[in-house]
């Protein structure tokens, strides 16, 4: 654990270099690694974890003394403190990403060429993984098994909340990868809180190869805009559900309850509701928002729904609650929703709820979001849901992967040739 | 054309996000535009790129001429210089890219889950591209073209020794395409050479989807610098081509010619032959490379193989050459080739020649680079070749598309999930 002893003459920069070269060189060895070795090392991951439960709890009670020392919120305080059901969650997280199957080595395409050159698009890891996030210590868990299972390495930068619990976490996945021959610096935390090594993870071009920052919008925000290394990231999810003139009204309420109160603290939720001025089931719709405890603000068509809605600000149409408060416009037919969509949308997961197939086709061939939905809940944008297994994040840039990003979305490609002598001509 | 007047009162910066912001307008109504369609218009481009043959010329004179007196090296006015023969050239490559298959819609996966909903991952259109670019004023059309086929809108930034060259060829394209329903800010060009407006696109995050340099590798340098939106390129060709015990020393022989002397100006040239010290035929691969012209600088062990080779410095392993030298190491086996390349391969493009399955899978399975091959020439490493039909440019990074990237890597992708009332439990 030599490499996890902080150096105080060593530089943040000169840190992160230093630990970025030791998880290249792991991540060569990882990458030779087949699926069984991986989903073995992740199984012995998730038994270090069962094994080391006392020194997890007892590091994440003294983070949890400090938090409520420091005052931190309920919130934030419940996203940090474990338990032996929460530490189990996240072993049997890490057991079923070891069974995910394994994309590294799939063939994307094959083709013979008229000479005889066979070229073939394999799968392989992208290399080193940086992941900066906050209080949540199974980020931890959860990312590093991930990158192990589609051969990356990785370079954990948690947040100084949670750094007693994350140090207990990263000992045992690193002792049980080790037993099964995954090098140690294929997983490696961060030994310094000073933020600087969060600006020398980020200029660190060349030296990892994709940042995923895992917290709240100003985490996000500030990783986009100080990156020189490609981010995959969402910033906002100011999801839209658009109720037009043919939605079937049933589906239409259960579809608007369940986008909104769920959950209001993901970021798939329903932020703005857009009813077509045609749409016949719109009072249900907001009086059924209304009884189950929404705030609704809405613009003056909206209002003339239900006494109860508030007037929304312009800032309203911009803004993720994450709470049980929406935004509701009225708007003239298809086109009014996406106009509203297209000047309002962060690019996340927008849905129309219609029984015109016509209208719903055309939703969603032009909202230009990562995820465009009819006639479902926009709770359902997360990879477990879309089949993925597990997910590193949801990404709303345009380049790599969109949505949400599981093992392929950490996964590259490169050509393989295969020729028997060709030359050109 | 108001747009294409140069407003001596606006910044660079306001001026990229004018044209930036007119792009993504017009870039709306391209992606809404079919298949036919967008052939349809880049063959009334190519038409009007005939029609106006002697224009363009006449405008290519003038730059021929200020370059002339500007003391431009033959090479670079030969780059500069169009005639019929080549302005036809240009239009053909319009018309071939307008007969590209259509990569918009394209379905990369389905599936069904569970609960009913179905999910599909179908391509898109990236949205605006900035091409910055030097003496060639073919990019102009090529980078239009394949932007236009791919449903993209395209900010072109060509050099200033091309400046009247570039405006007359983008107004034959812009007219042509303008026929067909594509609106004209679809494809602009920056009106003004300011070299502010370069750094401008280079920030224009949100703004420009993905820049591509196309030019020498200062160009490239200075892009993957400063940009601050996402960068496709490479910046060195440095492709070795490794000799392995067991290769055929005939297909050996062809091969190294080929790789090196076929053209020595384009990145796919090897710029470093490996051989292994058990390979017999060295001695007659090295003798014919000097005798084809081709200066070589060798280690110690290569130098022994013939008195005409010089000695390599330690530069010499790191140097593009693109040119008529070639720098010559002798290794020890397959290990010793694998190494020699990681510490100096760019990414681009690696080959082995053997006879030795093993060993070929072995090197195409180690070697990280975007494109490694077995028995075949470097030179192969190129969109037509590998059957793309073109290409923007050939990319060494590690996210979004790798080698030869063509229309497929002008798209990206969106989630359409197709529910009938789906609510998430």
């Amino acid at each position: 654990m030599a490499d996890q002893t902080p150096d105080t003459t060593e530089s943040p920069v000169d840190l992160i270099a230093r630990l970025a070269r030791d998880g290249r060189t792991a991540q060569t060895v990882l990458a030779r690694m087949d699926a069984p070795a991986k989903a073995a090392a992740l199984h012995a991951a998730a038994a270090a974890l069962r094994a080391d439960q006392a020194a997890i709890l007892a590091a994440n009670a003294r983070d949890v003394a400090a938090g409520e020392a420091a005052g931190l919120t309920a919130a934030l305080l419940d996203r940090l403190r474990l338990d032996p059901g929460r530490l189990e969650a996240i072993a049997a997280a890490v057991d079923s990403v070891a069974d995910l199957p394994d994309p590294v080595g799939e063939e994307i395409s094959r083709a013979e060429r008229p000479n005889g050159l066979v070229l073939a698009r394999v799968r392989i890891p992208i290399g080193l993984i940086g992941i900066i996030y906050e209080s949540r210590p199974n980020v931890t868990a959860d990312a590093a098994a991930l990158c192990v299972r589609s051969g990356n390495a990785v370079l954990l930068r948690g947040g100084s909340e949670a750094v007693h619990s994350n140090r207990a976490i990263h000992a045992a996945l690193v002792r049980g990868l080790a037993s099964a021959g995954v090098p140690q610096a294929a997983v490696q935390l961060v030994p310094t809180q000073d933020r600087a090594a969060v600006g020398a993870m980020l200029s660190a071009a060349g030296l990892i190869d994709m940042i995923v920052p895992r917290g709240g919008k100003s985490l996000v925000a500030r990783v986009q805009a100080d990156a020189r290394v490609p981010v995959l990231a969402h910033l906002d999810g100011i999801c839209h559900t658009y109720l037009h003139s043919a939605a079937d009204p049933e589906k239409a309420l259960a579809i608007a309850i369940n986008a909104k109160l769920r959950r209001t603290g993901i970021c798939g939720a329903m932020e703005t509701l857009l009813l077509d001025a045609q749409f016949p089931g719109g009072q249900a719709v907001v009086g059924a928002l209304l009884d189950g405890g929404c705030e609704l603000r809405g613009d003056a068509r909206a209002r003339a729904l239900d006494p109860r809605i508030g007037a929304a600000s312009e800032a309203d149409w911009d803004t993720e609650y994450l709470d049980a408060i929406l935004s509701v416009a009225v708007v003239d037919g298809l086109d009014g929703a996406l106009e509203h969509i297209a000047r309002h949308s962060s690019h996340h997961t927008d849905a129309i709820v219609s029984e015109d197939a016509a209208a719903a086709e055309r939703f969603l061939a032009e909202v230009d979001s990562a995820i465009v939905m009819a006639n479902a809940s926009t709770q359902f944008a997360d990879g477990g849901e879309f089949g993925l297994g597990a997910e590193i994040g949801i990404a709303t840039g345009r380049l790599h992967a969109r949505g949400p990003v599981a093992l392929e979305g950490l996964t590259t490609y490169k050509w393989q040739v295969r020729g028997t002598g060709q030359i050109r001509p």
